[in-house]
């Protein structure tokens, strides 16, 4: 018997310090980095808009190693403020050094709400996304800056994000039932009694992170909810919540929602924008996708509708939580509701 | 930016409830009959004490499914307490109806340090091995039962663990420094100088638990302690060590230390033990093996000689943590010391 032992709520100085603290590991900075779809995505993006960029000042929120300042100084930037909290400022300024550009390049350590800048500036750029766009909460920090920092009329970088909703089969839940149907040829006992326990535990409420394949996506992925970084503001974020309808490729079994965001960065020139894409159709990323366990398979024919209702907010535990529920109805099925949050632990060691 | 925050530090009733908490999920316990090494190895051994078992009391310490106690009910016990603290227990029952062993299986409920049994028994059978074998401290309950339960001669399974140390070599390490160079030829930012950042974070302090390759194993594995089941006590439990002197198979650089277990089972008829391995070079288990990093790797040339002293201690934080200290001299280098301990959170989300 061997497993790593979870741990629960934390009072909300030491999550953040936690939180922070997270941020000093070199391993999710690799995974960013190496996340090609998007650290390409934001270069293009900064890239093409160099000619708002050229000569100007930009606040990176989160700068992390800093590899979006040194993209906006290449692109021209007359002042990059890097913000970070967390101790990896410490490469961000190795890393500025190490491409001449400190002198372009200033890494400032310390929380946008607290640091201060000596000008105002006319680009935010961040990478403020979390595991189903809005976990980590990081996206306050974001609305901070811009309405302490940025110039009117300045440029957000990426100035949009939507969130999408698809009722989607996974084979894995098929396996891991089967499962204890294959125990009684193993050994000679007869276990099959335990898949109701297993349906249960695995179907369960947390928000499971996972890659979905295109094939077991049950219908055109329905968009659910807009954020405009320009007009969006922290209150909105306390429920972001939309209304979805899809219609069912063909018969299947649902088992649960597949949740993903696109986030979209502003191009002056053709084609008009740049989006970032999460979705199970499009390359993978290191955010996977967010999947939502029914808590039991529901069969769909070709053209069920599947409808209801998103709504995410923050945890009551854990503001950087994020907590979403699903009204949803199935063909002629009844109306079911259920609330769904991300574990503060993840499951088994490093494999 | 997007993972798991992690968490820290509870007190120990609560470190308790979650410990208990932590088993009632299926997934740990398909992940343990899944295991054909271990599952198959203890119905093994089992089965060939059957004429030890047939007609004797059996007490199963954390049951779990109780697996273990169907095979000993199997194997001809008058009577199985199968004793378990979490509510899997409930599942137990199920199990033992369903293989129709209910009038030779009694679950009982609770910690086999406050439960009573209506009398002593003649065999215990228990699968409390943990990461690194000491991880969760569970043999701990094992020899309470033992003191309080075992009739005087009675049979243990297992009744005998080996502790195991060898210096390896891990390729991972070079790909992921590697990775830091190749940052500018994808986006055209040196990040070469995160190298040595990357290089402190990975050969770190935390015991890795991941699966070692047989090649990257660069000596014979060197024994440095045994408990004997019917003599250790829990005052030994605070600190298992021993000393261990391996010879490099040739040139190469130490990166880490990998330590794992065997446990041991008598046998009446040839061959006369049964062994439980959990080496690298035998099949994979789901312990897999504890990989410890040195701060830096160590270039070894054939017949080198590494050497030194390992102690394995319950973490000050939380009693069900392994410490593990290794003070180690290899080849004319200076002696060093590092001590490492199992992080009570695991990386990044399901994968």
């Amino acid at each position: 018997m061997s497993h790593v032992v979870k741990k629960r709520k934390l009072d909300k100085t030491h999550q953040d310090a936690l939180y922070f603290d997270s941020y000093t590991d070199v391993t999710i900075h690799e995974e960013m980095i190496a996340d090609y779809v998007r650290t390409n995505t934001y270069r293009t993006a900064i890239m093409r808009n160099s000619e708002l960029i050229r000569g100007k000042v930009v606040l990176d929120v989160g700068a992390g190693t800093g590899v979006l300042s040194v993209f906006c100084a290449q692109a021209g930037a007359r002042k990059v403020f890097a913000v970070e909290a967390c101790s990896i400022a410490e490469q961000a300024v190795n890393i500025a050094i190490q491409n001449n550009l400190q002198d372009r390049i200033e890494v400032i350590r310390g929380t946008v709400e607290t640091v201060d800048l000596p000008e105002k500036v006319d680009v935010i750029v961040s990478e403020w996304m979390g595991y189903a766009l809005l976990h980590e909460s990081m996206l306050n920090s974001v609305l901070y800056a811009r309405d302490k920092w940025l110039k009117p009329g300045g440029l957000i970088l990426p100035n949009k994000a939507e969130l999408y909703i698809a009722p989607i089969s996974d084979p894995m839940i098929e396996d891991r039932l089967r499962f204890w149907y294959t125990v009684k040829d193993q050994y000679g006992v007869d276990m099959s009694c335990m898949t109701d326990f297993a349906q249960r535990c695995i179907m369960n409420s947390e928000i499971t992170v996972n890659f979905v394949s295109a094939e077991d996506v049950l219908s055109h992925p329905a968009r659910f909810a807009e954020l405009d970084l320009h007009s969006v503001t922290a209150e909105d974020l306390r429920s972001v919540k939309g209304q979805f309808k899809c219609q069912a490729f063909g018969s299947a079994a649902v088992s649960a929602f597949c949740l993903f965001f696109t986030v979209t960065f502003p191009c002056p020139d053709k084609p008009k924008t740049i989006v970032l894409s999460t979705s199970p159709f499009q390359p993978d990323t290191h955010w996977k996708q967010a999947m939502l366990y029914l808590d039991a398979r529901v069969d769909v024919e070709q053209d069920t509708v599947v409808s209801g209702e998103v709504n995410m907010f923050p945890s009551e535990d854990s503001a950087r939580h994020i907590c979403i529920s699903v009204d949803y109805t199935i063909g002629d099925q009844e109306k079911e509701k259920k609330t769904f949050s991300i574990p503060d632990w993840s499951s088994g060691p490093q494999s």
